[in-house]
């Protein structure tokens, strides 16, 4: 079977957006824009600092609150909110003397959706 | 405030499976088993072989099938492949001549409650 035959999800439309990745195949460019927010969520402190983020009251934190928790650098810190920022998945915005970071729903949205599990996909037809 | 003082997801119990990260901080335990499955997802061609797996008839492919659509070798395939189950997404079974595999709904489901966004984690009360 050539590649053509197969669906592909996120070719030629926006469908892409939060179609479970268990129903059609992923296309490469899609997979590949996955797979950069994947990537900085398989980080454990970047987990945890966006869960930290998303937790504060307000859904936003001031990086200030963001280091005490972790026994890492702050420099280290900052790299870790630069790739979160950068993949997309959490926003930021300088106020006074600190920047404030929230996350981005819609991001968050778009990678549960994909992981719908089959179950979850599929609707029930036949009850047994 | 001390670390103590958090509210910490699955340090206690199992409440960890499928609450959503954005409403309570993740635990440093429950982040490094987390970050090991998101870098099983961080690689486009895993993420299309997953997809794959997932979107054939019943649930599940052949190795022999899944080799076709990539332009990498049959080795990098079978490494891909090895990372995904390694991360629980996958379960495999020789049968005769081939290995079959399928995704784990559970491990799907788990990574895509934990990254519901909080609209849609927060019950809507207040109608406008």
């Amino acid at each position: 079977m050539s590649k053509s035959e197969l669906p592909v999800i996120g070719q030629d439309d926006q469908t892409e957006c939060c179609a479970p990745m268990v129903r059609e195949p992923l296309g490469e460019e899609v997979a590949a824009d996955l797979a950069r927010m994947f990537k900085a969520l398989s980080d454990p402190v970047r987990l945890r600092l966006l869960s930290l983020i998303a937790s504060y009251e307000g859904g936003e934190a001031c990086v200030c609150d963001l280091t005490g928790p972790f026994d890492v650098s702050q420099p280290t810190i900052s790299h870790h909110l630069k790739v979160l920022r950068e993949a997309g998945l959490v926003g930021s915005e300088r106020r006074g003397t600190w920047v404030y970071y929230w996350v981005v729903p819609a991001a968050l949205a778009r990678l549960s959706s994909l992981l719908q599990a089959p179950s979850e996909s599929v609707p029930v037809g036949a009850a047994t």
